[in-house]
């Protein structure tokens, strides 16, 4: 536990946000698979600030330098270890609040956790930027997927109280990764977008709702009990930060329906049993039934607001008021698309690697 | 992985529904705790059928047979097992109909998984019966928690579009575990009862949602990146049958809120410093912040239902049509709610264990 | 860890000597595969009191009861338990002793582990009579292996400084299970059993050494770099109660060798390549390399003695003395080789399974 | 498994001989403790070659750049991350003979698990060189012990057929870690010296004995059945390459034993109860006693000699020779001592954090 996962394949995360550098390493990957780095470097820029209007400005170029792992342009089958250094750290943003802890973020918790001796700078290795690492792996067992057939997909399902057209779950979506604001209703997402510039002008922030397909996942993978597809999944959707709910298939929505609606029934098709709906999310008894992976994760409004807001200070021991200037979207979910990507990435390839 | 959880505690759930007999090793206790065998046996009579009207008119005495790790009615800090013998097992029921596999079920995909040498009677491996074990590891789980003041509550958050008053998130809510029909507000849970019921004249089902709350547990618990709470709470609960979403605090309603308002503000107490809300529902960036732990988790619609349905057949390679006529609830949650209480008992056990 | 072990074939133990019953989970089985029962009953045999001169009077028939796991004789490929009772302890040859631990034994090492919390009866947990359930996976898991073409031998290497022809180290070794006394030797395991009784009329007891051969195991299985084989089987054997030391193909004998002997010659035979000698016990750089797994363990003298030994009165506070009357053997090697080839068992399976 | 090793302390180990660099990954340190990465340093150039004559010519200067983990030289308790680039790597020495796998070498096995894929330049992730980072890890999980009153000790046992004194195995042995050539007994250490520039000017190597032991560890520690702290160092010191055997305490004098010799007695003294012999090792039943913790590793001759030795050929595919003209030591043994310390530190460490 702690910062490795995996079963098959296995990643650990290390690196403090305002450290020397951060990184991963993965274990486990199959041998001899060409790894397009190109590709990793485009998914990693997805996540990278400055792509759409109320981002953060600090630049991090985050580029990989791959230690070991990869021989001749093809994975070794030996661990993969990627080092990105911190580049643009400007840590005074930080320290002069450091006995402030800031509402929504992890200050107070880590503190608790490592009895004050954990890096406080940027969160340390609470802060969103250790998902560089994830991405870059999540990169990685994407284009090993892909070989196989399994295809991940995402978008920003909601911001705010505004929806974007759901998946068809039983279809393969459009990709829209290379647009610089990834919906499907390109109204709605000007509409996101205003709402997010909105929030930011008033010192504030938004959530919002990521949704998450894979296709070509092929039915029978994933174990009883524990080893199952979904607690695998949403133990590694829950690591990436602000992320408080995820749902499979119809979700939160099976409690309002009813078996005769919900229960997804086998059809004989031309080419084989399918299911004729996929309420399930491709998931059914824990183990995958062939039809897409398809999951949600809501995203919590970024806690850093410019606004003052209460806290507390340590250092007098009175309550006192913070306003958090440092360089923070208004909202996290666009810039999230990637991490959930890797996500499924790296789970559904431990899946798919366990057999 | 697969039928094994846990870090510090680790459970091993072994048995099939209308096998010889299910059970639970639970292995890393601490040793020298006074279990209440009464008190075990109660919250698994929770889970037990016939405790309200819809309920399966299965009969299981459910009566566990500890074989080790308790001497003297304490625990010793070996594994301790226990073992439930299945006694009314009418596999007939089920066999008649194994070449058609029940929409909703596991059957297809236990058949993909396992070559087809899996136990179909009754879904195998794959039974909510399995259940059983997990309830007994909770329910020892339980005590040793609450001997650290640690104490599990559950109520039906909603049956179908019919929602009971909401936790406060910032109490220790009242105890309803020993109501028949475990709700705060009454007339609404006589409206989920009648719900139910209609539901099953109808031979049909419904979902409805699990609400859980832990109090007491301390601050600074569990560990950043995959070893947070959220993950670990997530990942056994998703291992309990019919579980499709699975959110903290606020949830999914986050995508909706601001940062101004969904913060949790820290605040200097009489008895030191708490948090004015409990948005994040006990756990930021992964780590216990001392407020009660808040989730919730929505179950899908019994999938076994009376009336028929569409599915395959196996043998004749055709199209054809089901009819389950076993004993189902029409809603699963009443029974559920000792399993999600187990489920928070284990993994908060596990993550108090690892301090 | 603790009663836990294996990565992709997992077993759960669990039990303590005098308690109800003891026995095993086995997670992670391939699923389809016939098990001969009579087999499994034939290896635990071996492993009873009572085959050999010298071996302890108490008789347990140690019948298994399989509670899962198994459906139409087949492996289900979810977890399989068996299940053992306790039937003839005759705690109170214990009970009167409790206060002064027996030298040798972990009951000094047990009460600071669990804070005298842990059952003393026999050993509790820590008595080799947990290894019955282990010999239960061991021959599940050998037959398993056996349909892959793996076959696992082992002999009585040494009693004493009384010395076994050793086994060819490139040649499958003839099969001595179902002899009352494994030795390749005749002449020698007479002296063997000689010596036995006479330690054992001297109230002493005496150690040995274990060899054991997998032959048919593929090359290319494990990893570098913990998840060596040699790392694997040592984790496993060291769990047998006594086994105080591990080596692998020429073991111990490396270091006064060198490298023009030591080094293993690839080689083209007719049926392709193979190495001239096997000074590496089938495993280089933690990978199997198609020549016989071999490795041997030595086995301390059995502690139980009955003579009066030095030890501590717990009550009394003050040195004393003890004389164990229990029913033990003066030596535990011939009842240890079922259990070494179990280890072997269960770690080549899991090495195997998981490619 | 595969490169990841630990339960509480974990590591992950990357790298390749001749890559971009190797490191490691330490998860689950404890926080707040002071790292002398002087002393690091120190123990790290122990492992470097060019310390006694006969070694390997090879520069490495290995200075371990920490990425992250520290924070104003205090663990923070997140992961500590450590990589050294390769710099001095002559990969011509190696690519000429890639096909013809080197004897006594994982070569062969390395392809076979691979599929060729794996980087064969100097034994790429199979290379001792990788225990650079071992090392690190060692050195940081020691200065931890340390300061709980743990101290780890090793020296030269034997090489060839001359042995050193031995260690008391009940009192702390004096350091010689600081000798360029570790032994206790300074004549022998002298033979042993002419013994490997013997051999080396035969081109031949030799192999040797490495005794170590660790001071002050606390009875109680460690857990039964697998957990125990035999299987755990064990499990870990297989990881080191070259190792071929293992054992503890008397380890395998004990087969040649009598259970009246070979059994610890409790005694009480002035300061408590303690064993007045440590025939154990200091762990009995897999718990920690109290006693040194005392074990011995056999390292087999360094596999790379000078000499012509028959290998295959494997473009020729025929049988063939090979002269192996690289930096190579002509034992193993002394730069072996810092890696043995380091697994006993990093096994002993998770033990002791595990509680």
């Amino acid at each position: 536990m702690s910062s490795m996962w995996g079963n098959k394949v296995k990643i650990s995360l290390f690196g403090e946000s305002h450290g020397v550098g951060i990184g991963v390493v993965i274990d486990g990957l199959p041998s001899g698979i060409d790894i397009d780095m190109q590709l990793v470097t485009e998914m990693m820029e997805r996540r990278a600030p400055g792509r759409y209007s109320g981002s953060t400005s600090r630049k991090e170029p985050d580029i990989p330098k791959v230690m070991s792992g990869l021989y001749r342009g093809k994975t070794t089958g030996t661990p993969l270890c990627a080092v990105i250094e911190n580049t643009d750290t400007r840590s005074s943003d930080y320290e002069k609040t450091a006995m402030k802890p800031r509402p929504g973020h992890a200050d107070l918790t880590g503190m608790a956790r490592y009895g004050g001796a954990n890096d406080p700078r940027g969160g340390g290795h609470f802060s969103a930027r250790i998902m560089a690492g994830f991405t870059f792996a999540g990169a990685v067992c994407r284009q090993i997927l892909e070989k196989k057939g399994v295809k991940i997909f995402s978008h920003i399902y909601s911001i705010s109280n505004i929806e974007d057209e759901p998946y068809n779950p039983v279809e393969m979506p459009s990709d829209v990764s290379r647009k610089s604001f990834p919906v499907l209703d390109e109204a709605k997402g000007l509409q996101m977008q205003e709402c997010i510039i909105e929030a930011s002008r008033q010192l504030d922030s938004v959530g919002g709702i990521v949704e998450c397909m894979a296709t070509g996942f092929p039915a029978g993978l994933g174990r009883p009990i524990f080893g199952n597809i979904e607690s695998r999944l949403a133990s590694i959707l829950y690591a990436i930060p602000a992320v408080k709910g995820v749902e499979f298939g119809s979700g939160f929505e099976v409690a309002r329906s009813r078996g005769s609606i919900n229960n997804d029934h086998p059809h004989f098709f031309d080419n084989g049993i399918r299911l004729r709906s996929n309420h399930a999310g491709g998931v059914e008894g824990g183990i995958s039934n062939g039809m897409p992976v398809l999951f949600r994760c809501a995203f919590k409004p970024t806690p850093s607001i410019a606004q003052a807001q209460d806290t507390v200070n340590l250092d007098a021991m009175k309550n006192d008021t913070i306003e958090i200037r440092g360089r923070h979207d208004a909202c996290v979910v666009p810039r999230a698309l990637p991490i959930v990507e890797a996500a499924a990435a790296i789970c559904l390839l431990d899946v798919f690697e366990e057999g």
